[in-house]
């Protein structure tokens, strides 16, 4: 076996040079010589008829290249004319019918961007509008206007599916925890209380929006993609195509933010079906407002009901999840199934019941956020909690401390958990917001302060696979081979890291690759914040078994034995004897190998019986805290969050500076759920899809935010921490509210409108909160 | 083991119809936004101290974007300034002085190629001309004047050489053969007699000329090139800019043919350095009339001195080989080195003494050109072998029957020889043009007809390295990963057929991959007629690779012992029950590994001691013989060839079409150098850079041409056939011209001028020539 080495942390990123000097070549920067510039026509209604579509005069615009509408793609037998990751409900532009405001209708490719949108102007289309369904309960009453007559075909995904949805309704994906026996739980708890909340839809909004660059030649199709999950989009697209995989090749430089927005194919078989027609490279670029109807959150109502024991031990938990999932099904039903095991939170509960629902309205179709079903689930339980709490007279900490998931309990799949740390993360949290006897209310003048907790466990992808490849270079330099995503995370950073560790090479001899599925191995995505953990390790394994191979030809070369060989600073050698070494350099020339090619896989496995939901949900277990301290105005409810202490726990870091950004990024990616964001819908129509309308955080918003970072000695597996830091503030800060003014906000935002209306409906006035 | 594959023969060209329609990307096709164009100002004078460069009214002309000088080169520390794959004897751009006219002396980048040719138009340069040198055996003299004062470091290489030159000469490479005792062997000779044979500069003319496009962004350099080695360019590239290999990455599309041109760095340098400076994309493309400046092949003056018996028993050959190399060395050290093994052509000859010099001259340098010194050689040793026949009143065929090499005899390098296969091509080359009694001449009016017969044995690449992977995808395509180019010789489908052959997959789902160093693995390069052969055993071990781990997952999936499965039709199958089977795409999901990754390294073994040149030359030795009928007319000289017939040995052959087309193309090509090509200098001044006044055969000079591709039931390996064919024929025209006229024409090409010389300085008239 190679060498234990000694563990590398590294705080620079290997890519920051071209960062800081704008250089990062992003897809919306990529030309091809002869390349057309695509726009789409989006419906105006949110559910109708195409009763008239003509483009003959768009296709007289000079300039234009290539006019495509539904029609011309339904009526193609060489195609697959839908596509979706699970359900194959999407159609690639709409046919026959729109279901949604913003739906591509007509796809124009032209020489310049005017010339497409003179085209579009000119394309003649009326809709005969269908009764639209805006709410997910109201697409779930018996009468309600049905978004897809048909069931579509669910492809090999099923499997993995929780049960499928009947027909001749708008259930999308239906997802079921059965643990325990949640009614005899319910009948021995002394006390059983029920909540309801809801979460809107929210936008991803990366700083970067969809972009794609096809070529589609003899049958060979390339993408230049924004695409966190490379290898599934090629699969994606050989499906619609009906060409084998190894026919498309997606290439995917560095992203400007992705947050599961850019998982699955969204433009990109538009576009392609354009350069194909054009046989021209065509670009798409979103303008900012399609992209919020592209692809958004769920919105989500959960209900939870719970029971305790007098002293606070939970013993059963009954939710009933709805996720409003938009026209189309998209990965949402993924997210249904982590959204029903999410509903204990991380509590052990013996007891556990769900119900979790995705329905379709005719609303921008939802799918993966970062959270990814948990974030929404981690509003209502760790809410609730605090209800709990309040109710029973609790501590929140305390009955959060008495509950939270040890090594050896259960989660509500069932699965037998080890590597716990949700109580020392708890405990850094409250103790980074000097939570401890000091929790509020604190009133000055209309102002009152307070802090409020939250906990959260999140599962991992799982099962999924990682594979890499390093190639060691003549000189000794090492390319590594991967089809992970840099995003902005500083992926290429860590796996750099890890290979430079195992080989004991300066990092600055390490490249990491570009991801082009022609050549870079498997991988299931960049996603889950599974990179550092899953490619991490496949980049490790590799470079392991690179060290094999050193370690073997050295012991030829020098005539050791294996067991007396070392690998240190680049060279392999006989230990003790520092003048028989070999450099690697000198070992791939001796050895005429050419280059040395090591190889790593690493797939996770798992997966639940989706009758019952029972299984193993997840590789391993994020486990974060987070603790809100807010000030809340009387009189104009506005909240300010003043600081707020992320705890996450990392397995083990390599990058602290990296990982300490990333949670207050995390952090402040919150924050804006917590008090601003959502999508506001009319009657299917957005209101704010704009960064004028639509808030995020600016940088004034941003409190102080504290980090705490919990490594385990032991631990061999780097943890990612990507989505761990925001779902807890959400609730924490809404916890917090609560503290403060002795108003429960349950419907995301946190707005001051909501507040204000609260205290009002409470009668509660200036002056009548206890200062204590 | 992987299941013995039976061999699979296809016909077509995997990229027939981008070739076809004319979409192959080509590097001159590439472009990248922002990016510049280059050009360059060459030297106008053969040899010349450089006494004044202005380049200041360039640097300001609108548009331009960066102006680079030798002195600004040089004056970098953080650069080697001086390249070349054995000596780094050649500047970037000239410092201090020229040595060719064509030199590069400086380069500029600019908007558009306007701007560049203003700019280097404002250029102001002075030489102080010094005595050139533009003749080999001058440059040989003792008082000649010196192209490099100092000798140039030579890198690693340099143990591969042979003896390294004196300083003070012009001499860049000398190699040496000694085997046996030659002077006994003249003694033991019946006849000794000796000839000398030259051949001119000529051209390697692709299609494509060379292009390049740089970007260099923080330190990372990425070249597309037309590059025929591209881990090499790397390299190069590596040192020049003293950087780990990992830095560079040499992407390298399809080529529109190299022939030796595209070997090693040529114009990258130039262009990485003044993407480097510009900061922004640069291309090169260079202008034809640059091409014949830029690389040639050498010009060659060969004496052989040969001792026979009287029955025709070759028994001593004393050689002498001089190589005009030009003003930089480039890759002719090799192609001297490969010359004096040449020297005895394919016939055993126990006694052989050969000096073979590479010398400097103030021409454009020399490097390789299909063939690679076996073809200026086999010019001369064939006609050798028509002029001892005819001396000796022998059958030329009949003499050369006698003493072609055969299993168990032993190379000019001492080489044992096995699967010799000579006489069988001689015999079909000369059945081919029906030789047999029928030789000629045979006399019509003012011309005469007459056949001429040649062999030849030519080296590969040894020792050598390819490595190559391959990734089966999760339906069961694959991706094919090589460095190997594709630049019309029909390798990419050569290789995809070696994958789908040992995978049981129908073609289409095989797809070989573009060159990228970043990602696909190590390849000396594609050379020495060596991609199919050594790529192609690679790409097979590699498949085998990914064969055996597919039967090891379905022997644990299907419960099966490994020895009772079967690979066949894209599944492997449990023997005889057809229902337990798994198709790949199975065996990749089921098994969750993402993907399954192959790989195949193949490793040639070899070399020869630079002192005697005894050793191992070549892995396998490439087989030819060529037999041409010719016409001349006696009034006018002019030779046409009435047909012609190449014999080759193909160890196997893959593509039955592919072979015949490319042994036409070899034969065409060398009726190009049999007839009409020769660079033509004055003064060092090249008179026909060009492709009205350098003359290729245009398809009406291109005779009846018949081809016969010998296969060995029993090889293994697939034999390149690329340069087998071009060297044989312009002595086999020769001897033709020969036999037909009594003239003997020992300086190529074969022009009338020298036909109608070489008839008057006989005497021979019409009507003097016998009519047999």
């Amino acid at each position: 076996m190679a060498t234990r080495r000694k563990p590398l942390t590294f705080s620079g990123m290997v890519d920051a040079h071209e960062r800081v000097a704008g250089r990062v070549s992003y897809v919306i920067n990529l030309e091809l010589p002869r390349m057309l510039w695509a726009k789409l026509l989006r419906s105006s209604v949110a559910h109708g008829r195409i009763v008239r579509l003509d483009v003959s005069r768009a296709r007289r615009v000079p300039g234009v290249a290539g006019v495509l509408t539904g029609a011309d793609v339904a009526r193609r037998t060489d195609l697959f004319p839908s596509f979706g990751p699970i359900l194959r409900d999407q159609p690639i532009l709409a046919v026959g019918k729109v279901r949604y405001v913003g739906e591509p209708v007509v796809a124009v490719a032209a020489e310049d961007l005017d010339a497409a949108q003179e085209a579009l102007d000119l394309v003649e289309v009326e809709y005969e509008e269908l009764p639209g369904v805006f709410d997910p309960l109201a697409a779930l009453a018996p009468d309600a206007p049905l978004v897809h007559e048909q069931p579509a075909w669910a492809g090999e995904m099923l499997g993995h599916l929780a049960l499928r949805p009947k027909p001749s309704t708008n259930v999308c994906a239906l997802a079921r925890v059965r643990k325990g026996d949640v009614e005899r739980g319910f009948a021995e708890a002394d006390e059983v209380f029920e909540d309801t909340f809801t979460s809107p839809a929210v936008q991803q909004v990366s700083l970067e929006t969809h972009a794609c660059l096809a070529q589609v030649e003899d049958g060979r199709i390339t993408v230049w993609s924004t695409a966190q999950m490379p290898h599934m989009l090629r699969g994606q697209l050989a499906e619609i195509f009906k060409r084998p995989a190894s026919h498309i090749r997606v290439i995917v430089p560095t992203l400007g933010g992705g947050f599961g927005g850019k998982i699955y194919a969204t433009i990109e078989p538009i576009v392609a079906l354009l350069a194909q027609a054009a046989r021209r490279p065509v670009k798409l670029h979103l303008a900012r407002e399609e992209e919020f109807v592209t692809i958004r959150q769920q919105s989500t109502v959960v209900t939870l009901k719970t029971g305790l024991k007098q002293d606070g031990t939970l013993v059963a938990r009954k939710a009933t999840l709805l996720f409003d999932n938009g026209a189309y099904a998209h990965i949402g039903p993924g997210v249904v199934k982590n959204g029903s095991w999410a509903s204990t939170g991380p509590y052990a509960i013996p007891n556990v019941w769900a119900d979790s629902y995705g329905v379709y309205t005719t609303t921008p179709p939802a799918g993966a956020f970062r959270g990814f079903g948990y974030s929404q689930v981690a509003w209502a339980h760790e809410s609730h909690m605090d209800l709990l709490a309040e109710r029973l007279g609790m501590d929140p900490y305390e009955l959060r401390m008495k509950n939270l998931l040890a090594d050896g309990q259960t989660f509500s799949t069932g699965q037998v958990m080890d590597d716990c740390h949700f109580r020392e993360l708890l405990e850094a949290a409250a103790r980074g917001i000097g939570w401890d006897g000091q929790a509020g209310p604190v009133r000055q003048r209309s102002r009152v302060r307070a802090k409020g907790l939250s906990c959260l466990l999140k599962a991992t992808l799982t099962p999924s696979t990682s594979s890499a490849s390093v190639k060691l270079n003549e000189d000794g330099s090492l390319n590594v081979l991967t089809s992970s995503v840099e995003m902005g995370q500083g992926l290429k950073t860590a796996l750099a890291v890890l290979a430079a560790e195992q080989l004991d090479l300066p990092i600055q001899h390490v490249h990491v690759s570009e991801v082009d599925t022609d050549a870079t191995p498997f991988d299931q995505g960049t996603v889950s914040s599974r990179s550092s953990y899953a490619m991490g390790r496949a980049v490790t394994l590799a470079a392991q078994h690179l060290c094999a191979q050193l370690l073997d030809h050295a012991a030829e070369l020098l005539e050791a034995r294996r067991e007396d060989l070392e690998i240190t600073g680049g060279t392999v050698r006989v230990r003790g004897v520092p003048e028989r070494a070999l450099d690697y350099g000198q070992l791939v020339r001796q050895t005429r190998s050419g280059n040395l090619l090591g190889h790593g896989t690493y797939a996770s496995k798992g997966g639940v019986d989706p009758q019952t939901g029972q299984g193993i949900a997840s590789a391993h277990f994020h486990q974060a805290a987070g603790a809100a301290e807010v000030e809340v105005d009387l009189e104009t409810g506005q909240v300010t969050v003043l600081r707020y202490h992320g705890a996450v726990y990392a397995g083990r870091v390599i990058n602290p500076v990296q990982t300490e950004l990333q949670t207050e990024g995390g952090a402040t990616f919150g924050l804006g759920q917590a008090l601003f964001e959502a999508m506001v819908f009319e009657h299917g129509q957005l209101q704010n899809g704009n960064l004028a309308d639509y808030l995020v955080p600016s940088i004034q918003d941003v409190p102080r935010i504290g980090v705490s970072v919990l490594e385990h000695p032991r631990a061999e597996s780097i943890h990612g921490i990507g989505e761990l830091t925001l779902p807890p503030v959400m609730p924490a800060i809404g916890n917090a509210v609560a503290r403060a003014t002795g108003v429960r906000i349950v419907d995301l935002p946190i707005t001051p409108e909501k507040v204000l209306r609260a205290l009002q409906e409470q009668g509660t006035r200036t002056g009548e909160v206890r200062a204590e």
